[in-house]
């Protein structure tokens, strides 16, 4: 469930971007009246909104928004503002570069998006950036983290909910084989935790907790210091309790000493529109405090007021 | 180019289901009356005519063909029929199934489609047999082919002409040092077989034979007799000259003994509404024979004038 609170009247889309232009104009930027208008709208709206903009002033809203805004609050504007698979390109290719590489990102995205979605995000990819999400991340990654990365990212996973019983006791018991030699990467591990459906590996870890006595991440928290394992068992968490995962990103970049600001950001502005509201009750429940407040406490000014407009805080 | 014919006047996709009726009913089934519809007729085209067929008659044409016809006629009509996303789904499925498991139909599927129309497969493969093609693959391979034949069915490869040279040089030297030292599994050859765009691998391997002197086939073929460098060549061979791969399949089920109907029916229903005329150009080039005639010297009957139909050869 989405957190986005779009107003029973929304105004035209016309009317929106003659708003968001009158904000830009003048002395100051009127951030308020920005945060009123786009934190309000879905994604197929904020959609029109650009391209009514873009007709109507000859300028992208996206560019009129980076020159206008700056540092944290524009960053969670533009994430926000931009087509979810877009903002995924975005966010993978970002990933994939050196001084903001991060594994954990396209592991995210690779796993807690539908299989559409990720096809979507992939195309818009290579709209952008004439290349394939896969080659980029082969490039850009080695050893395990290659070997468990590029499939993530690469398979077109089946989205039903057919299970096959007998094929999750089997691969069960191969996984857990695998653990008890400590054969991490073991190549039968990755397959099946990189192909098989989310309903499918349910039941599959269903069946390795009932008949092995432990959940497997437990089985897989042997070094806690090992990157690789860290990266295994968030993969796990992502394909099967994502909001426990978001929880955990949350909590870990709201106590962080300075705030995880990317992490944070990248959060809120990618399920806003998918799963907040289970990832807020996940927050309250693993934390007694509600996330609207945890947010409140740790951030300021505008970016505060985007970010719990978006968490679905508060009025219109 | 294809080397179907459409005829300049088509019968209305109505006509067109009351003739393959007529050609069920009474005695015996009028094979000719039946090439001489569907054999003509492109991909949308034979999609209406299933569509209304079924409305029509409210029973499935596949299902009714399958009842009237039998042995290597069936198989030919029964792929050409079937929607081109759908045949794929078919061929790479029955391609990881024990008895009829092909390494090869699987990389062919993988690397000579379009990133969309092998995308399209996928997904017919998900909505007809409720899993992954990605997920059979790896399951049903192993060892050297699991690793090659795994990323080249997921990646959703850049289709854009678009060529980065100084990448295209350092991987042909990459390309060069692991084949030199006997690598050909090694993870930096498969990772870039399998996600670099059909355009950079061309300008990757023509500086590869550039700067070393061989093509790099030539380089791969150290031990005639090993199953896995055949399909790493073929791998190279579908993805820069795909006439070129499908000349020699043709080829070889021709001049064997007792014919490879499969390996016939396969591309022969796969590429008439492609590149057949080039597979054909390529095929008397390097048989100096016309294909048409080899097919006719090894086939009969109803069979082969279907086949002869689908290649272009003769009138409507």
């Amino acid at each position: 469930m989405a957190t986005l609170r779009v107003p029973p009247q929304v105004p035209s889309p016309a009317e929106d971007c003659e708003q968001l232009r009158k904000a830009f104009q003048g002395w100051g930027t009127n951030e308020a009246l920005i945060i009123s208008i786009l934190a309000h709208r879905n994604a197929a709206q904020r959609k029109v909104i650009q391209e009514i903009y873009a007709e109507t002033y000859g300028e992208e809203l996206l560019k009129a928004l980076d020159k206008e805004l700056s540092s944290d609050f524009e960053r969670i504007v533009l994430l926000w503002t931009l087509d979810p698979a877009e903002r995924d390109a975005f966010l993978a290719n970002e990933a994939t570069k050196r001084l903001t590489s991060s594994n954990w990102v396209l592991m995210e995205i690779a796993c807690t998006r539908s299989s559409l979605d990720l096809f979507k995000a992939k195309q818009a990819y290579q709209a952008r950036y004439k290349r394939s999400l896969e080659e980029d991340v082969a490039y850009h990654t080695s050893g395990d983290f290659r070997r468990l990365l590029v499939p993530l990212v690469s398979t077109f996973r089946y989205d039903g909910n057919e299970v096959n019983m007998t094929l999750a006791k089997s691969e069960a018991k191969l996984l857990h084989e695998k653990i008890a030699e400590k054969a991490y990467n073991h190549e039968d591990l990755i397959r099946i935790l990189t192909t098989r459906s989310k309903a499918q590996l349910n039941a599959t870890l269903n069946h390795y907790n009932n008949e092995f006595g432990n959940a497997i991440n437990k089985d897989l928290k042997t070094d806690a210091g090992d990157e690789y394992l860290k990266l295994l068992r968030a993969t796990i968490k992502c394909l099967t309790y994502p909001e426990k995962y978001f929880e955990k990103v949350l909590r870990l970049a709201i106590n962080k000493l300075g705030t995880d600001e990317w992490a944070l950001a990248r959060v809120v502005a990618t399920r806003a529109e998918v799963d907040m509201q289970r990832i807020k009750e996940e927050y309250q429940r693993r934390n007694s405090v509600p996330l609207d407040s945890a947010i409140g406490k740790d951030t300021s000014g505008d970016y505060e007021k985007m970010l719990l407009a978006l968490v679905g805080h508060g009025d219109y």
